[in-house]
């Protein structure tokens, strides 16, 4: 209740304050959802336009074929075997174990998926819903293994994105592109559709130097029951099932995780969190220090 | 390695030895999975009948009636509020926390349950599966609480009753009631389909009175990587969702599990196993001490 008030870089303004108060709130949007108006020519269609607004996300069945994929997935197993035996920071492993969980950056690190962050027929559809030129503000390799992929708690990116990074609107989003068939029951991304129109102020301080453990195990920034069973109450569940090549557009602040994966059927994926020109980094609305480069890109 | 093979109890055969290899194994069924022939005027359809001798299991839609389970939903939240406070042996907590996860034999510690094992329409069926009349092996409510529910990771239960418990045949099954709907996402059981007709073989051996540990965490009789991708190689994974009353009949040793369940929807089923009279338990074949009959009846 102390330390984040008493700092000075608290005279800024804050649209969405979380993890000031001890009780958990939820606050209306004050941003738009999609910074254009649909117009004949864009790269989706109005519905689908309408879509992403009303419900935060947006699949799109085959959006890369069989070939690219097949390109990303031989890169992603040598970067797996690259990092099984080497350290590196931007490399996450299993809460308790040491698989690799996440590779971060890797449209830095890898010409492979620097190409594929800069796909062309991507970021037109991105730089469309955004209003703007963007860039990629985080981009990772999620693995999750089969027989012990575990699970991803709810929670809505900007709310760390803000907290952690200074993140000032909501004008980002995340592609999620499936290296490998999502079923039901391999641990698929869930979401809260409607979500991303609440923002959940969440509950306690954040310690300084946590995200080397929160990259591992959600502990700050988690959205507390009584809000999560209100939005979902509102606005159900929906559980993205898609074949190798789908993608899925979501909405920075909408809710979302998924279920740990005890089938033999890994499920891998790739993010890339587009942000706006328009919405650079400041310093973080904690008043801490701002997480490394490799997770949240600065400058 | 030596324990068992020494103990004098080893000159039984064992149709399905287990744990005493240090190598995993997979070995045909040598038992009947139907154990009548169907006729006109049986409780199931021919088709139900093949169904189930096929896959190892029968989905049966809105088996019980929305008053019946009203009445067992009311029950199992006064059991959950009795022993949310009460240590008894026969009730177990989820791991590393206090909450509730199973309540073992509700068939004999409550009316209500009792009744519903010995439900008519229910017991008709199952008699004719096993051919002969049946008793309950053993019975539990399973909470998986919403936001926290944990995995259960895949088993055969037979591989466990006829390890620890001396259940000398596959002539049982279990029948789960749901209590509360069961979605794709709050972590429903799921199956693999035709997996009863394997027996996987699994590694290692089981220390004495670890019962307490594996009902809240499984350790042994775990099987390996390599049979599960193979049985779901061979028969994919069925994921059994259902609305309330529904039921679903599977046999002893059809390979299941469910992944956690962090949704907000709670998911609590009841389990009533019943087992052939003509398959009583014997001695266990691990040669170890028997579980006690809250967890496996006897005589």
């Amino acid at each position: 209740m102390s330390i984040n008030l008493a700092n000075s870089k608290k005279t800024r303004e804050d649209k969405y304050p979380s993890r000031i108060s001890d009780k958990p709130a939820i606050v209306e949007r004050a941003d738009p959802v999609v910074y254009s108006t649909w117009k004949s020519g864009s790269p989706l269609t109005q519905e689908q336009f309408r879509f992403y607004d009303r419900n935060g996300y947006l699949f799109l069945d085959q959006f890369f074929s069989g070939e690219e994929v097949a390109d990303w997935r031989s890169e992603l197993k040598k970067l797996q075997q690259h990092y099984g035996q080497r350290e590196a920071e931007h490399v996450i492993r299993e809460p308790g174990g040491t698989e690799v969980r996440s590779i971060f950056a890797v449209h830095e690190h890898n010409e492979r998926f620097k190409e594929l962050s800069a796909n062309k027929r991507l970021t037109a559809i991105i730089n469309e819903l955004l209003g703007s030129q963007t860039y990629i503000h985080q981009s990772r390799i999620n693995f999750k293994p089969g027989f012990t992929g575990k699970e991803f708690y709810w929670h809505s990116d900007f709310e760390t994105w803000h907290v952690e990074d200074g993140m000032p609107s909501m004008r980002a989003l995340s592609c999620s592109i499936a290296l490998e068939d999502n079923f039901h029951f391999n641990g698929p991304l869930m979401v809260v559709p409607g979500s991303h129109k609440k923002f959940v102020s969440c509950v306690g301080q954040t310690p300084d130097d946590h995200f080397k453990q929160s990259l591992r195990r959600q502990e700050y920034g988690v959205p507390d029951d009584g809000s999560l069973a209100r939005l979902v109450g509102e606005g159900g569940i929906e559980t993205i099932v898609g074949g190798i090549g789908s993608i899925v557009l979501f909405d920075c602040n909408i809710m979302h995780g998924s279920n740990s994966n005890i089938t033999p059927l890994p499920r891998s994926n790739v993010f890339m969190v587009y942000n706006s020109v328009e919405n650079a980094l400041e310093k973080p609305y904690s008043g801490q220090a701002p997480r490394p480069n490799y997770i949240a890109a600065r400058g």
